[in-house]
């Protein structure tokens, strides 16, 4: 039995398209009358407190998220079983989508034109070209990957950096923390694809800002696209004010929606979003969790697992 | 001989760099002493009236613009003599930088959010995948190929339209006047890279906005990196504010620096930048025309020479 378990979503419509897509095999939602101990399967997002509970025959938790930093922190996740979390090609691509608009319009100088225009100024300051730009990717799994791809037919010049060693053709790679600051010292234009962990927190702080190459007219410019706990909202205002950073591209905030009052809003060449650099798609996501779990039921092993110890 | 006679560009230091790649060949300025009838070679960059005056020995006029149409306006132009103008891989990458940037910012519907952040708006509109974007290129010459395979690697759908059939791998081709109402209906962001002739003059205008598709949210989007001379500004304005465009972002205008009177510096939705999409770079612009000149001395034929019939 497959127990749907969303908040903040149309459930009753995800209920519908796995029906379609699991023929017999029975879908259950909160509400519903059924066994808590026939529930083999839990698809979730944004959990409440009880719902792990009672489910004694759980075989894997389904996240919707791709990130699973919230569900890891729930405090009643049963930590014997595997979480499977979502990793899904249309999900990667308008995250790319995203990144590759964002990199493309720091690296053409946008915030300074934008200036010029609202003066009436006609200054002929030229960009340079992309290979001339380096672009640094934090974070090199699936989404980190998708992005350098695209960012590689555009001509930029691209880094790296990761928890382990990656070696992927036209990407210097970067890892750990001894080649944090490396990796830094080269960037134009940072771009955050990391987990949320208890390392990667609060990463993109005005020490890291510091840090970044200064050659791109303006100062330095920094796309966030993971999680609003990796940044240090405050170090983003001051750096862009005193001019550390020349621009931020955020997709992603401490408190979601972003309240009223913050000063991000209004900091100079911010360029905010709300939380929608990319979705997760339900014709995509009924196919892929669908598979995971016929494939399981028929003595598969379960694909993109979370490891519970490393938090991602 | 080669004659430089290059305004508003730094036409001293092109000489010293030509004199270096051509060795021993004469390489002279408007100011020297020299025989006109012994200049075979002409470089020019905004030509003079009397240019050409007294040349009578010239066999190429090479020119420094990637696109002709003013040279060829230039009264005293001699027919007769090839124009070579210039086609380098460093300015159409430059070129689709700029095309790329504009392409994605409109299709992340960067004005939508830019609003929304100006009023402290969180509002979650889920942009459309690339795929889901179809980008139309006027003009599928070298810059418009350049741009289309960029945008093709980002997963856009693409389509061109230009003056012969052209039949390029995942770009729906359309041609000649009869293919442009079709080629409109389906574009979502028209991409203008089309020279400046009699026939293309003002083809940015209010009905071609009209006949745009209208599936972006906030309207279709415009880019011009070719010509001020292809667009109508008074119309630019109207769509803009009437809706017909959702955005326009312009790198050439009619009058060059945009004059401080005119509208289009505060149209809504309207990015200006000043004519620095692409700009010639002069080591590969002397690489390039010294090795033209050399082998045309050496008896090989001409490249990239302007069709005087076509005006490009
Ligand atoms: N804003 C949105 O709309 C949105 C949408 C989807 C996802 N996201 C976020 O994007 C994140 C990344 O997704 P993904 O699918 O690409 O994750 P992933 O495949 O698990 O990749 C994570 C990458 O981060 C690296 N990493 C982890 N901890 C590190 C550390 N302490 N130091 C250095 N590198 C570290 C990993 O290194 P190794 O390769 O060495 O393991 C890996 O390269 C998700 O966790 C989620 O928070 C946001
Ligand atoms: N803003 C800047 O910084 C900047 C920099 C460089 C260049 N430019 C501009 O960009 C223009 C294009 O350069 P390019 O090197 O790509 O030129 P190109 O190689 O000559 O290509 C021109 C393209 O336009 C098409 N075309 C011409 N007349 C047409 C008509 N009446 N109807 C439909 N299509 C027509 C041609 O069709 P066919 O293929 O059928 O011949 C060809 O595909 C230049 O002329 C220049 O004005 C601007």
């Amino acid at each position: 039995m497959l127990l749907l378990h969303l908040s903040d979503v149309d459930e009753a419509n995800w209920a519908r398209k796995f029906r379609e897509a699991l023929g017999d095999y029975p879908v259950v939602r909160r509400g519903d009358d059924f066994d808590p101990k026939a529930v083999r399967y839990i698809f979730v997002w944004k959990p409440k407190p009880d719902a792990f509970d009672g489910l004694d025959n759980l075989k894997a938790v389904l996240s919707l998220g791709a990130g699973v930093d919230a569900l890891l922190r729930h405090p009643r996740l049963p930590r014997d079983v595997p979480v499977v979390r979502f990793v899904d090609e249309d999900l990667s691509q308008k995250m790319t989508d995203y990144v590759v608009a964002q990199v493309a319009m720091h690296h053409r100088l946008h915030s300074r034109y934008a200036a010029d225009q609202k003066a009436r100024r006609w200054v002929q300051l030229y960009p340079p070209a992309a290979h001339e730009t380096s672009v640094g990717i934090m974070g090199m799994g699936v989404l980190g990957q998708h992005a350098a791809e695209r960012l590689k037919a555009l001509g930029y010049s691209l880094r790296s950096w990761s928890r382990t060693p990656k070696d992927v053709e036209g990407v210097e790679g970067f890892a750990g923390e001894e080649g944090f600051g490396p990796f830094l010292a080269g960037t134009d234009i940072l771009v955050n694809l990391l987990p949320l962990t208890p390392e990667t927190q609060g990463i993109l702080n005005y020490e890291t800002f510091a840090r970044l190459r200064r050659k791109l007219d303006g100062g330095p410019a920094i796309v966030n696209a993971a999680r609003g706990g990796h940044q240090k909202e405050d170090d983003i205002v001051r750096a862009l004010e005193d001019g550390t950073l020349g621009a931020a591209s955020l997709d992603v905030f401490q408190v979601e929606p972003l309240p009223t009052e913050s000063p991000l809003w209004t900091a100079p060449n911010c360029y905010i979003t709300p939380h929608i650099a990319a979705i997760s798609n339900e014709q995509t996501g009924v196919r892929y969790f669908s598979r995971i779990l016929l494939d399981h039921e028929a003595g598969k092993p379960l694909v993109n697992v979370v490891d519970m110890a490393r938090g991602y």
